[in-house]
């Protein structure tokens, strides 16, 4: 059946951090060959570097991260915005770049981007990750278009609220009035499942999925939905 | 895992039209027991009928459809407009009312409804339909947020270019200005294949999917994807 | 300069009600000639009967308005689904279809519909106003898209948190629930006020708009901007 | 009346480029004391150097921008991406930052960022420009919430098909393809006016439009509208 991922070859940047975690252990355990990438990937060569290790590669998932600064907007500094920007963007088009060349000479491939819901909608202290993951989902409209004549599907989740240790530690959903502000601000009234996230990363990494080029998927339990 | 369904009862609407078969070939070899009504469910009292001779109903399926009329808008008349309404947009709320009592006292159920991108983007000469597409969307979007808190997920399918004798008859595929349309418009440069669009509700229907709730998933191979 | 709409003969439908009387007094003010409407527009023979009486109108306003019920949307009844249509759905194509011969004729006319945020964003128990304003907006970007090669704009503003006796009486206001509840969901923190609404209206109004066709302007102090 | 803009003292940056000189014309004439920066304004010190002399400032447009590449996604070089950021991306948290002072101990001030509907719908050959437009929309949202409190109002125009000589030369209007594409693609059948884009930005600039916070405001004549 044609939600199927088995011996898919999968690279998943920053693996350890984000969603990097969840996402392996589900597509592992549907079958996929997972090739995890480990640490900040901020150099230019390095995803030259990490796809030709890296041999065959069926699908790409740039889950690029960062804990996000909280920082007001008069207060933001050039280093916030520089290293924002150096984690979270400018290592999207060097991947897509190091891995197009033998997705297009097989015609095939996909490509999903971990982005953020803040892309979509305002929140107080978070100007300059916003502007970053506005970056990463117009990128991925935009190459989405362009790459859908060369059978590569190229997607983006724009997420929030969904559980991971990189933005909703233990405590911070220990708290109270974190809960309170789940219940008020979430339509869902819980953070979203890390394995629910990598459901649908599953589900946009198989076959079925095809239909898809240049669109980006809020999931937030609500707090989003276009 | 997850993305299961196997004997999940699914009512499907007008079950011979538009969607319908595809939708119900796909769930059916995914295991699930599928519960069809054909034909229109046009009077007031069928919903509640059907519901009741249906048993248990774990997922409805809110497929309405007709062939969509083509009339510039200082042409269309009151019959174009009552018929269409009555076709596509007052079952909804019959149907949701007569499933929801028993989905509200399992705590557990889901809604989905096959909507239309034509709602989300302007076209020619569809005014009438694009309306009645627009308020499902809309009452999708609402109820949504209001049965998250009983467990229920409410969501709908945006699609257009999709394969289905309703909408794009062999005929109009065969046209090769219809060809060279879908190349021009269409990012994908085909038609969404109708077991794609089944593959979806299939996604939606399973519990990986709990997480999204009053969402409108735009299904239309980039022609539109907010 | 072009934000003038001197001597233009405007028709505002309900114009006791909703956004009528806020939008009467600014636009005559900016010297418009004001063709006002009053009452429930629910006949499907009074639009062509109005618009007869009104002889030359450069600018249609279609503010239809009813009191939103807030009814669970297990308890809503076919009575209630059928006055709200009757009140902001069906009159909507009747007043355009009466309205179009001579903005044809005259290669030259605009349709300004007052629409609602909710038709964007899921709200509790507003399912049914939230599905009629759904069916608006709709319907204004196909026939924007339509009716744009004769020279004709049509466009909508897509409104909530806007002061107006309709939906947020003075008692409402005057309660401190409310007004932290404003805080909380309306970045504005306050709600738009009427003039500001009219002051959007009367920009569409103006020469200066004729670039807009079949778009959607949300007004609701940051709670929507999509 | 509230759309006056008399004395209002606006800064333009890049007043030679993109929309700068309709936008500086059209101000002018409605009273307003234009401020113009020229040429690009790359240097991290250029936007607290350009303030600082200024005086105050009531009003900030952000009119950022340079030709377009127009590039192969596996094209495109570093050095393609970093121009681009650095012309349309960068210089936007610093100009924020150097304004803000005067305008948070005022309580009072607007800021216009003309950005590009390239961030809202893919283009091909357009992923650099689609990303940095991108990043700067979001990054409007995101202040556009937070500075409300302050009495700022942060918007953008997202626009496209717009007539200037940066993205529109007169060898392309002329060309009957391009013309043909107009016909075909957008709506309005027609590229929008320079004046109309300007008339926009003055109607956002004015008294009448501080209820708008955070809102990116779509002008392509109906190619995008959300």
């Amino acid at each position: 059946m044609n939600f199927a991922i088995q011996n898919k070859r999968i690279l998943v940047t920053q693996a350890d951090e984000f969603m990097g975690p969840a996402i392996c252990t589900f597509l592992q355990e549907q079958g996929a060959i997972v090739l995890k990438q480990s640490g900040a990937i901020t150099s230019p060569e390095a995803p030259k570097n990490l796809i030709a290790e890296c041999g065959e590669i069926d699908i790409l998932i740039a889950n690029l991260a960062l804990p996000a600064p909280s920082t007001r907007v008069q207060e933001v500094e050039e280093d916030e915005w520089k290293t924002v920007f150096d984690a979270l963007v400018h290592p999207l088009p060097r991947l897509v770049r190091a891995v197009l060349p033998q997705m297009m000479e097989r015609r095939s491939g996909k490509i999903i981007v971990i982005g953020s819901a803040s892309a979509l909608r305002g929140i107080n202290r978070a100007s300059t990750y916003s502007a970053a993951r506005g970056a990463q989902l117009s990128y991925v409209q935009a190459i989405g278009v362009e790459l859908a004549a060369h059978n590569i599907q190229v997607n983006a989740i724009a997420q929030n609220f969904v559980d991971n240790p990189t933005y909703f530690p233990t405590e911070t959903q220990a708290n109270p009035r974190f809960q309170e502000r789940l219940k008020r601000e979430v339509p869902l009234g819980r953070l979203v499942a890390a394995h629910e996230d990598a459901a649908l990363v599953a589900y946009l990494c198989s076959d079925a999925a095809h239909c898809f080029v240049g669109q980006v998927f809020p999931l937030a339990g609500g707090w989003v939905i276009r």
